[in-house]
């Protein structure tokens, strides 16, 4: 891990300096981003979804009028360091209260996110705050400081009624869905991004989407309009990372590159430079690279599975992030 | 504040080593003492009560099962420093939820405790984290590592039976009865104490009780057999700060000899070398002298109240601490 570290910085564009790396997504497939990337730059910004409505970020968004935090403090966690410290509190802000009252099923870190909210009444200061206290080694931003719910128009929503296009209300519903979800849309529709996740992605050398829930973590970034402006006019190149397999439920049967146009659908105007893949989740390489071209890209095919099951393992996607880093990067030898 | 840190600095009585400060208690008052301490030594330790039942914490240990962590918290609070970290964390870990649902009330350090304890499944290597994360000048013990319930025997509780005693269970009855407390008591009776907590007060220069709740978090420590046996058989000093005021309930009309009458009671061996108290809270200092020298001690008097009502000062409190350490120190000139 540390050489891998050691070669990214020695290896980057403007010398010496860690490449801008802002990473947009949210749950298991954002932090196995951050955990990857926080080992390759030092100068790292997760921007991260806020439309959850289920479990303990579900209740705090209903009983306090919150953003729904567990997207934002699962982030946190990822960027945390490999220390005794780091590993301390990031066990303790995953930690999850178990009892029969009414603690059950909270997450520690959601609530001290919560607390310093209140206390701040800022979400972007009181973000850095928690990151300060973990010694996180990047920065937390919310996509929007105003809670969204997530919508799906999904065929076969109702098994039984297989053909018939209902409208599907919540993250966590649309994420359960047996049916074929066919476009998402947020409520409050064009809702406000957070000024500082914007003029991140414009700042960056590289921006990273995915993996990750497809329709509720990966594309509702592309539903907020100047995020998803800023992602066209960006200057920074684009790495979109696809999971290892379809997820059940929302993404059920989707091929790689159906992924891409569905993206693609939700954001008519954006490029992806590299599309980057795990070579055995890739049934049909032609297919994938047609996709890929459609939307002025190319594919990057790696080993990053763990061996433990269908997650990223994060010291061979930091190795896949670093290779294109360091191969497709603007001075690279690559253009 | 910075001149009463270097004075006391250099006059130590080993030259360049803080004293060894031990503080007992509980609630509001040992947070003053810790408050004022902490302004003046490097090595400072609280004993915290653990029979608190009311609140958020009543709610946590019958919840959880864990020790009552409210005033762990708050001695953690005092023990903040005045820059930005301390003034937020402190802010932070006192924050209450306030909601019409689940959460409401629950004190966000409480939360935090609770996790680190649950994460650690160790009450004083938790309490420990917490203290690191929040840069707390000293450390925080609590007295015992199992919850304790406090029970009252009280002359006209009810008080339509005025001459009739009954037992009261719990602290936050105690705290709160209207009747003429005779005698506390902790179940489990003889409970162990945390061995951390009997090592500071055997090796500690300086030992500190109240001021404080006296029934609720200044004489419980005396009913944990180890802590008290430790306080009698330390070389330390002991000061026993007595409150500006009676406090409503527990102590309505208590002149301050009987404060040291009652705490004589149920610790008969135990000998106080200073009995600190405001000037301005002694109506009879013969009186108090007289019940000083039952414990072997004297009385020191200073004005220690804040301007905005019954409260220690911290400055004030630290000024009238450094001063006793000063010249009551073993090799200082009074003796």
């Amino acid at each position: 891990m540390i050489r891998t570290a050691r070669r990214l910085r020695r290896t980057s564009r403007r010398s010496g300096v860690p490449p801008k790396v802002v990473a947009l997504g949210g749950g298991h497939g954002l932090s196995a981003s951050l955990s990857a990337l926080r080992r390759i730059t030092g100068d790292l910004t997760a921007v991260v979804t806020v439309a959850d409505d289920g479990g303990s970020s579900g209740r705090l968004r209903e009983e306090m009028g919150v953003l729904p935090p567990g997207d934002l403090r699962k982030a946190l966690a990822a960027l945390c360091g490999d220390d005794e410290w780091g590993r301390t509190w990031a066990q303790v802000i995953q930690h999850r209260f178990v009892s029969k009252g009414d603690l059950h099923g909270h997450a520690v870190g959601n609530l001290l996110i919560v607390a310093l909210w209140e206390q701040l009444n800022d979400e972007v200061a009181a973000l850095e705050w928690v990151g300060r206290l973990l010694g996180a080694h990047g920065r937390v931003l919310p996509m929007s400081a105003v809670p969204l719910d997530l919508h799906a128009s999904v065929r076969g929503h109702d098994p039984e009624k297989p053909d018939e296009t209902t409208t599907v209300r919540g993250q966590a519903m649309v994420a359960l869905t047996p049916g074929d979800v066919q476009e998402v849309w947020l409520l409050p529709a064009d809702p406000p991004a957070v000024p500082e996740a914007v003029q991140a992605v414009l700042d960056a050398d590289w921006v990273v989407l995915g993996p990750g829930s497809w329709f509720s973590s990966v594309i509702p970034h592309l539903l907020v309009p100047e995020l998803a402006d800023a992602l066209v006019n960006t200057r920074a190149r684009k790495v979109l990372t696809l999971n290892l397999a379809p997820q059940p439920g929302e993404t059920d049967g989707f091929s790689p590159q159906r992924h891409l146009e569905v993206l693609a659908r939700h954001a008519p105007k954006l490029t992806i430079d590299v599309v980057l893949a795990d070579e055995a989740a890739v049934p049909d390489r032609e297919s994938l690279a047609q996709a890929a071209e459609r939307l002025c890209g190319t594919v990057e095919l790696a080993r990053m599975a763990a061996p433990d099951g269908p997650r990223h393992d994060p010291e061979l996607l930091a190795t896949a992030y670093d290779r294109i880093f360091r191969m497709r990067g603007r001075i690279g030898p690559w253009r």
